[in-house]
């Protein structure tokens, strides 16, 4: 990797800085952040803005160009990219290091007296806003918006927004249409007392109209806001998308319905105008409710008093609980996914052991191969991780070929992979040997094993939140001295985000929702140890109700069911290590992957996948 | 109880709060809180206030009085009581229902507009009048500071603040001396660039100076502020306690000393004109660091751009981490109290199973009476809850002659009680059945068991905030569908406070600070049926460095060491539900207070104590 250069570059940014044309008056600073106006975690090449003015593309990181400086945070999952990628214009910022300024403290130690500070009020969240902007004017300093991004004047080859084709999803899917999820969101509406409802996450409006895209890779969405009324519908999309006949027919354009229910459809960009428009018009006491993350741009479209801000929306809260349709469709992409992995890890044993030709990049390839034979496969849930010996050790990594290992029978091989299939969305982690681990490896991995169990088959009362599980994913680690540094789980959207909000299982995710029956999460412990190995198994689970012997306060109780039916490789297992429940869970796991999954890999013909799954999926002995 | 008569008290309130003797404009409400200037948890009887007014005496409660309305904010544990002691002038507000209204929302709903709200600015901490202030000027109201407290005015009986003498402790409790303790203070301050701290908790005080005393009932504190400097330390004390020749010459008061160690001694009434004269001094840059919960008026005194607060001062977090001596005292004083406690459970078998006259209260008594006995005992370090059957599930319950039951063989008794010696502080809870438990009961004291060792015998990374443990308490009992509704643990004072910061073992606890070793805190999981039963088992435990296998990112790992050294009643436990792991844990935990309290008991010539503890203490045995 050679590092961008960007001398020319950032010359014409800090001329556009100063430029009449496209500020009201020259600012001294520029904050270009990672996101895009909706604050996806995911975004299009047209929103890599901050990956266009500095060359680093890691998934987080923030950019603040001054007329001296141009510095960039990012933390230490991306420290030697970012340092890789940038020349040395830049100044590179590494969060969580103890002496690291933040980025309000730098810029009051750089700027001359009474500066001001732009950025693009689409793209930074009104929390964030808010907080940078008290930090600079305590300073004697300005946070102003700039309306036009000054990045996208000086990007002559930007690319355009992407404007795909959209995919409908009929009842089966979807479980709820979206008239009842308006009639839902609106009853929601009422007992807050709030009049409109501003939907600004992709993956919401996308939820809401049981509507997908393909806007984003990996995350199918499509650009798009919707305003929800006590009788008006109002949604801001561009293109001809909404031509489609299937589109128009799933969202009754044309149809007469009641006018609650009609659907006005206006241009993607016009959504500020109207959103001024209803603010000019509301009377005293009556309500807009914003998203938080919700854009600064918006959010102050509706003046103070009349905003009511929260950190979880109700569309985020109810397209968490999945209903029946919805898990039975993750259900099915689940069994479909085994079946791709089972065909996958036959294919590699018998290509890894004897030949030795199989990289990172190829193993990755095949498992998207054998993925798309699935019925109703759309693309990946995220980039494959496939990585082999000390690869396995950076935690986020993606093979290129620079980096690109093959595969032998002498390291350990992680895949931690999935898809969008249109009945569900899948997230598998398992760690291999094709030779002989040896003590060590089995000894860590069984303590990752038992990490895992320890928080699927946890019960616990109805209402706890996930963070308060993340310690039983630690604690046989803990007894040996070792750990992991991520959280152990996130929330999975159905044919949506592989993460969404707002449940997960981590220590640190203390704003999380309480888990209910039908959220999905993830179970994903891990170890890794720099420069040797990694090592993770991540099932997706499903919250369902667990039966107790007593009941207490009438609470209920809660566990886990694994969705993903992937064998776990007993060659991994020291079963010494294990107690007799451990061991019963692996051999009930086994059990159920061998019958469920067994049985679509004999209707699907597959006969060689599913004498692996068997040999996979033999009982453990447990020697007393 | 009947309740308290209190028409013409708030009659009188009423005028004061318009009289222009005390107020300068009128206020249309009086906020009376529950603390005292210094915040403390337990109050002397002169800071009593709202119980005066409303007859209301439990541990939390604000009342808030309006010319119409008088009303009292308090939370589930004292919802019946405050019903029985309140008369109908008083609308009880249950906190942590769903209509229940917030005090600020209850106060703009019932206000004239314009109004004033007063509060003595000495009681509110600074972090709870900013959110009220806040809260009722966005409502067009203003929360204003009445500088004379207006119950004190109606108050004509009103007990005089205690004013008691001193005890110094020297080296050999206190491991480092007052001087030693105010260079490592000056050093925290040098670090964070501060100039001045000003010390409003009475234990941060006491801690400070290595003094105690006795103004506050279980709490070895003295009222008192200071305020350290870089070069001088101020002590604002009442009394004629300083002309005690041991106290003058603890703190030098009449050596040479380099004058950054001199003592200056001012009136405890002169703190907030000292405190002004102080900010009168500073230039630009020279801060002065306060705790958040340092009360409204204090915080006040120091302009906005001169402050530095945290949630937790360096007193705080030094004083959490117990050194070597204080660790000593402590295991001294945990050996005392169980000798005390061999004592009682022996009286009372030989009392209550033949004859059955022994009530909690007389229990209480007679546990006091054998702390009394031992050296260095000062008093008790809480009100003992001695509770039979169904009173044991009153989680803080105290036995009063209303509601005393008789101790009989037929049902569980729970005493939770602890005390003050001059080298530590106890607090422990044993839960024992006199005759024989049933199988439910036998079983529901097996998992409360199981949860107690899970956390005491839990190893976790340096660092590790004690919140994230709480789980680990609960996990057996959430097997079979029963929980707790308390936290686990609370930390503990040495030859202090029974409750103090900033670390404890909570599922609510996430302000709390890493556990590091020589903290100390409670393990204490419980479960409770109403009307039938409480079940508590509470150990002090020290937090010591664990031996691991292996040591990620040299981290180092920590454990538990218990202090408490009191049997556990074997015949509660249902042996075939322990694991051999939790077994053994109890057999060593015997093994052990059969050996060093043993030896004790044998020293103080107990010996029907000791065959008590001998015949407690035969191990478990475990059928495979």
């Amino acid at each position: 990797m050679s590092p961008k250069i960007t001398t020319e570059l950032l010359k014409q940014l800090r001329q556009v800085m100063k430029s009449p044309r496209y500020v009201q008056e020259p600012v001294q600073a520029y904050i270009v952040p990672s996101g895009d106006a909706h604050q996806s975690e995911y975004i299009a090449p047209c929103d890599c803005r901050r990956a266009f003015i500095s060359g680093f593309d890691g998934s987080a990181g923030t950019a603040i160009v001054t007329e001296q400086h141009a510095a960039m945070w990012t933390d230490g999952r991306y420290f030697l990219q970012a340092a890789h990628q940038m020349d040395n214009n830049w100044t590179l910022m590494k969060m969580g290091l103890k002496d690291t300024p933040t980025q309000e403290d730098w810029l009051v130690s750089v700027l001359p007296e009474g500066s001001k500070v732009g950025v693009d009020p689409f793209i930074i969240p009104a929390d964030q806003w808010k907080r940078m902007s008290k930090a600079l004017r305590s300073a004697g300093h300005d946070l102003v918006p700039v309306k036009e991004n000054l990045i996208d004047t000086i990007w002559t080859d930007c690319p355009q927004r992407p404007c795909k084709p959209l995919i409908t999803l009929d009842l089966s899917y979807t479980g709820v249409s979206w008239r009842d999820k308006i009639v839902a969101l609106r009853s929601k509406m009422a007992e807050r007392k709030v009049l409109w409802f501003v939907v600004t996450a992709l993956d919401e409006v996308a939820w809401l109209f049981n509507l997908r895209g393909s806007d984003v890779e990996y995350n199918p969405v499509f650009f798009a806001y919707a305003v929800i009324g006590m009788n008006t519908i109002r949604l801001f999309i561009d293109g001809d998308r909404l031509m489609d006949p299937a589109v128009r027919e799933h969202l009754q354009l044309d149809s007469t319905l009641e006018p609650e229910f009609k659907i006005q459809v206006m241009p993607y960009g016009s959504i500020l105008s109207e959103l001024q428009a209803v603010a000019a018009g509301l009377s005293p006491k009556e309500k807009v409710w914003l998203s938080d993350k919700a854009s600064y741009a918006l959010t102050e479209a509706i003046p103070k008093a009349y905003r009511y801000v929260t950190p979880y929306t109700p569309i985020c809260i109810a397209k968490a609980v999945k209903n029946a349709s919805e898990t039975e469709g993750m259900r099915r992409a689940h069994v479909k996914d085994a079946v791709a992995l089972c065909e996958l890890f036959n294919w590699l044993e018998k290509e890894v052991v004897p030949k030795g030709t199989v990289t990172e990049i190829i193993a990755a390839d095949k498992a998207e191969e054998f993925r798309s034979q699935q019925k109703d496969f759309v693309e990946l849930s995220f980039a494959t991780i496939s990585s082999t010996g000390p690869n396995g050790a950076i935690i986020h990594y993606k093979p290129v070929p620079e980096t690109n290992r093959t595969l032998s029978v002498n390291e350990i091989y992680l895949l931690d992979s999935g898809a969008q299939y249109k009945d569900g969305t899948t997230d598998v982690t398992r760690t291999m040997h094709f030779g002989t681990p040896s003590a060590y490896e089995k000894e860590c991995f069984t303590y990752v094993l038992k990490g895992h169990i320890a928080v699927s088959a946890a019960i616990f009362p109805n209402g706890t939140k996930g963070h308060l599980l993340d310690s039983f994913a630690r604690s046989a680690l803990w007894d040996c001295g070792l750990d992991y540094l991520h959280g152990t789980g996130h929330g999975v959207g159905s044919f949506l985000n592989v993460h969404e909000g707002p449940c997960g299982i981590s220590y640190k995710t203390f704003a999380d929702e309480p888990l209910e029956a039908g959220m999905i999460v993830s179970d994903e412990p891990g170890y890794y140890e720099d420069g040797s190995f990694g090592i993770r198994i991540e099932n997706v689970v499903l919250v369902i109700p667990a039966e107790t012997k007593y009941n207490f306060k009438n609470r209920g109780s809660l566990t886990f069911e694994p969705l993903t039916l992937v064998p776990i490789q007993t060659k991994m297992i020291d079963v010494n290590l294990l107690t007799e429940k451990e061991c019963n869970w692996v051999n009930d796991y086994h059990q159920k992957c061998r019958e469920v999954v067994g049985a679509e890999l004999e209707r699907q013909g597959r006969h060689e996948a599913l004498q692996w799954l068997i040999r996979e999926t033999e009982p453990l002995i447990r020697v007393q």
